[in-house]
């Protein structure tokens, strides 16, 4: 496994791939690896002949109250998991490597990034866009994978490489959840035993979700409302939001049906958790 | 030589001559080909192994009150030109190809956009970007040749080229004038005789600017000052901006040095024309 530490390296590795027709799958990441970064690994394994994870907390993608100092960093853990994984090339740039002093390019998203967690993350998703576009070019990736856990950010992406017209193919990958049903995520780190418990509340709510769905249930009114019952029974448990929106366009539906993706965004404590299911 | 007309065909095609490892460059247009656009393309010929023109009136980078509508369009002889130049492929997309009807990717550039053109043109720029972008991902170009009568444009292309580091190389193209040093525009069909007489004041001005700057001048407030007098002496000609920049940041300059951008915009008539120096 190769270690890159600059976009220089990477790319002339990554070209050099290339030349001998290998095609070449991202996992891009913000590092402290869990079993669900492991499962994008294998299913980038399956799409291309060389496999690069980035690991990369990118400051752009963060409000100035939010958690980019804390965020959990381990990246010799990180390595070595990308190692048995098969890895063939991990790109870790340092600070200051991704971003000029005097960049002034950025991205706007005028639709997808305007409902859900951009409510309250006004500036995140363009911090996303920025960093994934260069990823992208870095890397030359022909395909890269995405968790459906941030089934926000997997259709914002997709609308920029179809908007960009970028040869990259966009893999979804599904969530990959704890033996009692959380979704996987770095941040799960930050709850206590009690919030750990109470996170429970989201799968749960997806899960009656689930049920109503396979039970004939087609009011998304009633849905959201019985979403927002169960999980204000838990005391500390604060919604941000439950919506049913199309998974594509992120479009409200007053009716649920096939592709309807049901969405939450729950602040356990400190620590906002998001979780969804895509109805079909 | 080859027409494409779908982004797909286009994509196709360039993909076959990387397997090939052929190189590829661009000559992006908006057609109504004259010398000018010819000398890009045989300096793209220079640059890489297979030459592709695309021709395509871009809706994004026009105001509703500019010409889009009245642009000159001529796509014969813009394909009998490119043949006789032996260039490889033009890409024509109809109208409705490029753009979705819900495109919500947009770009922003915080800095070089600000001054010169796009003070009057507040969102031109966004617009080139955006189908730079897109034109560079469709055709895979490894190069793409810009002439430098729009500086501005070229230098926020370059930024966008470093800070979403594509793998495009940008190559620079000198200016080309008329006999009588007019440079070519695509626009120029919209002066009448008297205003093409006119218009040679652009021309003039940079003369005495080159001269200025060859017998040792180093101040830009009196060198603006000499030009505005030259221009406004012409009753015809109205003044947009008279600059002298770094060529690469767009920063004003006190002092002139090499690489001091002398940029001017004057409206002859109804016809914005545009021209500039670099010094060095």
């Amino acid at each position: 496994m190769k270690l890159l530490k600059t976009k220089e390296d990477m790319s002339a590795l990554a070209d050099s791939w290339h030349s001998e027709h290998l095609r070449v799958a991202l996992v891009p990441t913000m590092g402290f690896l869990h079993d669900g970064h492991l499962s994008l690994i294998r299913i980038a394994h399956q799409k291309a002949d060389r496999v690069i994870v980035s690991v990369f907390v990118n400051p752009t993608q963060f409000a100035p109250n939010e958690d980019f100092a804390s965020y959990p960093r381990n990246e010799a853990a990180d390595r070595e998991l990308c190692k048995k994984e098969g890895v063939h090339a991990v790109f870790i740039p340092d600070a200051g490597e991704i971003y000029e002093p005097d960049a002034s390019i950025g991205f706007t998203e005028s639709s997808l990034s305007k409902v859900l967690c951009g409510k309250t993350r006004p500036t995140h998703f363009q911090g996303v866009l920025l960093v994934v576009n260069k990823l992208f070019n870095i890397t030359r990736a022909d395909a890269a994978v995405f968790g459906m856990k941030d089934a926000q950010q997997l259709a914002i992406i997709r609308r920029m490489v179809r908007d960009l017209d970028m040869p990259v193919e966009i893999v979804p990958a599904p969530i990959v959840r704890e033996a009692d049903g959380l979704a996987m995520s770095s941040r799960n780190v930050y709850l206590s035993t009690t919030e750990r418990k109470d996170a429970l509340c989201l799968r749960q709510a997806l899960d009656m979700a689930e049920k109503a769905w396979a039970d004939g249930s087609t009011s998304a009114e009633s849905l959201i409302s019985d979403i927002r019952k169960m999980i204000s029974a838990v005391s500390g448990a604060a919604i941000d939001y439950v919506e049913a929106v199309d998974a594509d366009t992120l479009e409200a539906v007053s009716t649920l049906r096939s592709n309807t993706l049901v969405a939450i965004a729950v602040k356990i404590g400190k620590t906002r958790l998001i979780d969804n299911i895509v109805l079909n």
